[in-house]
């Protein structure tokens, strides 16, 4: 169906919400880290991105970096505690609206995925798509890898097989809210 | 009592194990933890040193940072998952042999003590004093400072409340067997 280019812009934002338009991923994680950290609710960091340092100075006896270069993360981004779990998870976005390219994820971080599940942490991923943001379970996406050799997966089986995290003011990105009705339920 | 300086040398060198002989702190550490890692035993990582960075350049599209300066880390530098547990501790050092100065625990870091244990997971200090290192769990750490107007802790709490880690050659400095003793007797 074509829709003249004003009605499907108008037609495209009623699925944002509003408060939260223009905030990256990453950003809306930090708001609502923060605010789980504030309410007492979990202890949960970004890790900061790891740099390889190659030349430093001093000036009034602080160190300060004159060249470094970033390096990458050999576990996910976050990870923490709730509940007195443990819990690891990463944030990935795509533009593709029909599927998912697991190239986002990086051969290490998928180890690590399968590392935290088989010492009894919680791992999954949070993956902005068409707009939505979704809770895809380490579990569910290593059962898609590893039965399949496509290089990226459907958004159907992403529609199917992740749960739906819903947006709000605050916090911005409620994703324990989601953890709770998967890992915690009859709790 | 005193000594010739040669004879007060060699009797120092009796309590240090050989191998591991001038490796800072963090070095056995992150062997340690590199250890734990490849036999599947722990997720333990140090945390990357966060950096503030304040210039960056492009050369053949890598991000080449060219002015930064380091932050505090606002949680403890390692953390991860054993036997589906949190983990969450330090590594401290001091040169003062008769007392632990508190200065060296930064307020932040006290807080999280606190909220890991809050939240039911494991946290703790690691400190190297008088070439010994010992482990000092959350709790008794605080119990210390919440219960003292003192600057710094006596060693002779440090060697009576503390547990002494084990030096060896792989693990370097085997604390998860320290852990087991203290967090999982009689698993």
């Amino acid at each position: 169906m074509q829709y003249p280019n004003n009605i499907k812009k108008s037609y495209n934002h009623i699925s944002v919400s509003h408060s939260n338009r223009g905030m990256s991923l990453e950003n809306l994680l930090n708001h609502t880290n923060d605010y789980y950290i504030k309410k007492d609710i979990a202890l949960i960091y970004k890790k900061p991105t790891p740099i390889g340092v190659a030349e430093v100075s001093y000036s009034d006896h602080k160190k300060l970096i004159k060249k470094a270069y970033f390096k990458e993360q050999s576990t996910l981004d976050y990870n923490g505690i709730y509940k007195g779990k443990y819990i690891e998870f990463d944030a990935k976005e795509t533009l593709n609206k029909t599927a998912f390219p697991i190239a986002n994820v990086h051969t290490h971080q998928i180890d690590q995925i399968r590392g935290v599940i088989r010492h009894q942490g919680i791992a999954f991923l949070i993956i902005k798509m068409n707009n939505f943001y979704y809770l895809l379970k380490g579990e569910d996406f290593l059962l898609f890898i590893d039965n399949s050799n496509r290089k990226s997966i459907p958004y159907t089986y992403i529609k199917n097989n992740a749960h739906l995290i819903k947006e709000g003011y605050q916090p911005a990105l409620d994703y324990l809210n989601t953890v709770d009705e998967i890992y915690f339920k009859g709790e």
